[in-house]
């Protein structure tokens, strides 16, 4: 179930700039905005924290989508000058090359200024789940080698503990012998009342296919896996394993947009 | 430098009916054998551990070879019967597949009773460094799930501590930005004067690939890394890395051959 708890939520740390009002009022009251339009509003809310002359992560997914689009429009104004973009992914590559944005990648800039991007969970210790999107991996290469890591989320990802939304916490795998790397996968957090399941595509049922040719086993959580540093050691010490999708004491910022506002919480 | 210590070679445990006597002599003094020779000897004295009904990982390199051609006789000759293969590698698969070895894999049989392979490197406490073959993935999924798992060296594999033959220590990782993950890889060994480099094949410098379509980073150490579990697991941390060549804890029997005799230790 998700939630927004006070930490992110406390009256000092609304926004009131970026409370919506109504175009058709002079009244104070916020509109109500779609979970797109949330997700806009923190993506703007992130670049402004983008500085020219900034090697940039891009990410994945609907939210980050928004950022890179902002970013593309404020190079073109000459608001923000060179900018390099380190994409997290092909799709988002793909984007940045045709809105024109300069790119590079973490072989010539090992050190990335500023990451933006999205999460599937937060919880209260800025601990993500990402991936949903197929993205893990390169996601978290890229925000690894970030110094500041901007996660951008609307109020439906916040989550009391990494799996609690009840949707997937994903992990990639190498695809040779993948049914028993789930089972395996499974017997690790079976007091957890974990069920893992092969990502398909289609209606033929084939296997999602990451970036890097991996398959993705989604995880279904039925309580808290406990300890999280234990959990994902856990699951990278199975051989087979590329990586999961648990990014654990990675964000700098989280920024929530929720019908009150805008919340902007730094670690 | 490699080196015989007391444990493998205390004189107990030197098994006498494996001294190599000259034919031509009634004298008990052992004769000089090739390396290939002692690999053979150890790999045949491993397939002794093999009984008919058994589900048996089949190593990969040029030791463990030996002990698949020996299944494979024993299986003709019928002193073995309903053996079923796990091979840990594609070239054994075929090797298995052209000598009429019944295959099956990890889906099928999660359970594993016996596996024979060999090794680049054991150290006292039967740690092993394996994958200079290229092969560490899959040997790994198969030896974490076997009950048994017999390692056959010649005595030159034996080291004081992992990395100490100043040989390659094989990581596996993924294509994507692979000089940005030498770098990282390079850096948590930094202390231990770590240099990595990326295994090539032939004239061209290609990139090696493995079974998996992944990349090798051979790393070589000057100075022990020091403890090997927060080594794997710091390793392992690395998104981009996939796997690597460390067997910790793993081996329940170290078989060596060497010109002394045959040595078989038992964790």
């Amino acid at each position: 179930m998700a939630i927004a708890y006070p930490q992110f939520f406390g009256p000092k740390k609304v926004d009131p700039s970026l409370m919506v009002s109504s175009s058709s009022s002079s009244s104070l009251s916020p509109v109500i905005l779609s979970q797109d339009e949330l997700k806009k509003v923190a993506a703007y809310k992130a670049v402004e924290f983008v500085e020219s002359g900034m090697v940039v992560g891009l990410g994945t997914g609907s939210t980050a989508k928004h950022a890179v689009d902002k970013i593309a429009e404020l190079l073109h104004s000459g608001k923000l000058k060179n900018i390099v973009g380190i994409p997290t992914s092909k799709i988002t590559h793909e984007q940045a090359v045709s809105l024109g944005i300069p790119l590079s990648d973490l072989n010539a800039h090992p050190i990335v200024d500023l990451a933006i991007d999205g999460a599937d969970e937060v919880d209260p210790q800025m601990n993500l789940v990402k991936g949903r999107g197929g993205s893990l991996l390169r996601e978290k290469m890229v925000e690894a080698a970030t110094k500041k890591f901007i996660v951008i989320v609307d109020e439906s990802k916040l989550v009391n503990h990494l799996g609690g939304s009840g949707l997937a916490m994903p992990v990639e795998i190498v695809p040779f012998c993948w049914e028993f790397t789930l089972k395996r996968l499974e017997m690790l957090f079976i007091e957890a009342g974990c069920v893992g399941k092969l990502r398909t595509v289609g209606e033929t049922g084939e296997p999602y296919v990451t970036d890097n040719n991996n398959y993705i086993i989604d995880l279904y959580f039925k309580k808290d896996m406990g300890d999280l540093k234990s959990a994902s050691d856990a699951i990278l010490r199975l051989a087979g394993v590329v990586e999961h999708g648990m990014f654990i004491d990675m964000a700098t910022t989280v920024i929530v947009a929720g019908k009150l506002g805008v919340s902007v919480t730094n670690k």
